[in-house]
């Protein structure tokens, strides 16, 4: 007969267990399914699965196709609560309040298209300039779907670096021109850390300031959770949304959405569930085709909204147990914030003068931009004067040295354009060392050497 | 060195291959990952995934994890390209017109959403009563989250046993009723096979008399793709969505949209996409995050809708490998409707006096109601006359039926209520055999008869 499942993960666990952490950087390398030849550079966008985590999910995959009823209409829900339980815990909520999604583009979506029927005429939602492409876009189609209430986007402008306090006064300057011209914010999009540039948004204090304005604060904190220490009880965010296969180490894809039980009416599964109860109908009769013994309606239509894999969602306590054999969530912060400090500074020096490291002057970690991910600028330029001709411009020289560096070398580094200027997005991450950045930063300076001359050339 | 995806894929390939197609029926259980005791007599709810298939799919998940940012940037969209071109292959239409989605209920939520911002007042969706329960909850959702616009919902009402044409003169007569009260249905929703009872509809005809009355078809195919054979280019729905997780032996979740390429303008990614182009604003300039080198921003906007493990798309021609290699489509069809025939007869003669098979008399199968799913009546009743209480009581005496089978025995079999009768739904599939039905009506027998003489007992 084969092992249950329990005894199947306690093996993985025993083997994991038996082995002492043998410190950050390279000597965990084996402990993932990278290629010997790849230099895992840009965690922050997809993440990588530890393989104690992938063998677990692959355990999960497996006991589905053991019994595929049993294990679809029963089993999943314990462990799906448990995992649920073991990310409140680290968030700082009530289980009731956290629901697991695919990623954080798919929680942003479920809150925003949630509005949905709540809109008035002159409604808007506040965004920033650096809010994530799809979650930008997704603000875009909710005032394009809904034309009859001509909602508008009010846009926060940010040119970095700032300070959090500079971030907090440009959000106070556009909401307060937005109440004068009796534009209605309803809702605002912050980061916790922006993607594009890597750096920490005093979302707090942002949660604060929305608050007093009666805006409900909404947080794609897609890069947050693993990279630095969240409190829901503390930051009291009306909507909050962490990806787990980032940073927290889960097989992707894999997000929690937190929802502030006071907004839990208004946040509804994508697709509609089974258990959806209309406004509008009595409630239905006769016992539900998915049995649940969820806590509350909120947590019911979240637990199935069709079929998928739910794998991925049930590898967050093996992601967990990896985690804190590396030593706990402190430890990793701490290797991975002093790492990526580290990178901005070998880079920048190595690509010399006009590189700088995208940073304030901050007197702790709380008041820094970098977390786990640092921006350098390259210290290249374009001849067109133009802003929007420079900014084009600038993107498609960024994009070719992206694709040189990406195909002529086994990694990947994203390089953008932000405050007229280009910069790569480094993520430090446990199985890097300084040497991976020297590395990096030889390779770019090279591109770099041959972009300048080859301008000359053409001068 | 690792060996490359395509020399691992091929030694599955070359494996499977190597032996003979033993035939189907009971032969075939050790081709899937089945716990030994169970009996899966309900492949119409979560389908099951071939050995071979999850083989491939793990050599996906494991190549993302060698190096995530080349496999989800570049590696998996030739590999989508190539999953899609096949599924098109199967339905008869262009690549271009059908993307990938994570089940049926996933597409049926992009369409309906995706008219949002597009509706007038009056507008109605027209479904029937047998339509699936989430995507029941979804158009009431779009009612109830359109409030401005009182949409209606207009249901036709559908007690089976029903010939294909009585389901087609139903479906006429709540269209002209509708529109003799100047109600405006702007889509209709109507299943391919539908889930409860699990019974072929005249969907190819049911989308011409849509189209004689201007009302778009959404063809919930949840059931179709490997069950039936369909033909977009014939048939020429607007929408099509079909699972190939339930009956083309992908690894679940996984359904194909097909989307008319008059209609694609309306169809909108869920999560809303980098690509999304807003019809309010200018086009974006410079390079896209995400490179693509999609034919159309329709297909653009699904090759990426946020970050998940891709593999269960990817797992498709695995999946149709495996099936030619049972013989193809044709014989696997051929043989599971046999079966479940068959199998109506085995459970509905063991049941005795009052149980029946929803089945209508028919000179073709093109005219039968049973393709892979049979459905049975069990011969049992309730006490209540009132048709509201029966039909609780009816759903509550199923249910119980259902846990006792269900947990007593390793299989599952679901119980539900139609025309004031419990019923059940069996589905034939590949592995099984008139014997493993025998059995089942055997435990269902001592259940019914434990019932009578407990009822009886209380008299």
């Amino acid at each position: 007969m084969r092992p249950s499942l329990e005894d199947r993960i306690e093996v993985h666990r025993a083997q994991l267990q038996s082995k002492p952490f043998p410190g950050f950087g390279h000597a965990l390398k084996p402990y993932y399914g990278f290629d010997e030849s790849y230099v895992a550079l840009n965690n922050g966008s997809f993440g990588a699965c530890p393989n104690h985590v992938l063998a677990v999910y692959k355990e999960f995959v497996d006991e589905a196709e053991r019994y595929p009823d049993t294990f679809l209409r029963r089993m999943y829900r314990p462990l799906l609560t448990a995992a649920r339980k073991q990310l409140a815990e680290i968030i700082h909520c009530h289980v009731d309040d956290l629901v697991l999604v695919a990623n954080a583009t798919s929680g942003v979506n479920a809150v925003l298209r949630g509005l949905n029927g709540t809109w008035r005429s002159g409604d808007a939602i506040l965004v920033y300039e650096t809010i994530y492409g799809a979650c930008g876009k997704t603000a875009q189609y909710i005032v394009d779907s809904n034309p009859s209430f001509a909602l508008q986007i009010v846009r926060v402008p940010l040119s970095y670096p700032l300070t959090h306090d500079e971030v907090i006064q440009k959000t106070r300057a556009a909401i307060e021109d937005a109440e004068a011209k009796s534009i209605n914010i309803r809702i605002g999009v912050m980061d916790a850390i922006s993607s594009i540039p890597g750096v920490v948004v005093p979302w707090e204090r942002l949660c604060k300031l929305y608050r007093s304005h009666n805006i409900l604060s909404l947080v794609d904190a897609a890069h947050a959770v693993g990279q630095i220490q969240v409190d829901m009880t503390a930051a009291d965010p009306d909507f909050f949304i962490s990806n787990c296969h980032k940073w927290l180490s889960a097989h992707r894809g894999v997000a929690l959405l937190y929802v502030a039980k006071r907004n839990q009416h208004l946040t509804h599964a994508i697709p509609t569930s089974h258990d959806y109860l209309s406004p509008n109908l009595p409630p239905p009769k006769g016992p539900p085709l998915l049995p649940t013994d969820a806590p509350s309606n909120f947590v019911a239509t979240w637990e199935w909204t069709g079929t998928i894999d739910m794998s991925n969602y049930l590898s967050i306590p093996a992601a967990l147990e990896f985690r804190r054999w590396m030593g706990g969530e402190a430890d990793i912060m701490a290797y991975n914030s002093n790492l990526a400090r580290q990178a901005g500074q070998i880079v920048s020096q190595k690509l010399g003068a006009g590189s700088v490291v995208m940073e304030v002057e901050a007197a702790s970690q709380a008041e820094r931009l970098t977390a786990s991910m640092v921006n350098v600028s390259i210290p290249v330029d374009v001849a067109a004067t133009d802003a929007d001709e420079r900014r084009t411009e600038l993107a498609m020289l960024g994009a070719r040295l992206q694709t040189r560096l990406t195909t002529e070398n086994e990694t990947f580094v994203m390089f953008y354009v932000h405050a007229d200027r280009i910069w790569i997005r480094l993520s430090a991450q446990v199985w890097l060392e300084p040497s991976d950045f020297e590395w990096v930063a030889d390779k770019i300076q090279g591109l770099v050497l041959e972009h300048q001359l080859q301008t000359k050339a053409t001068i």
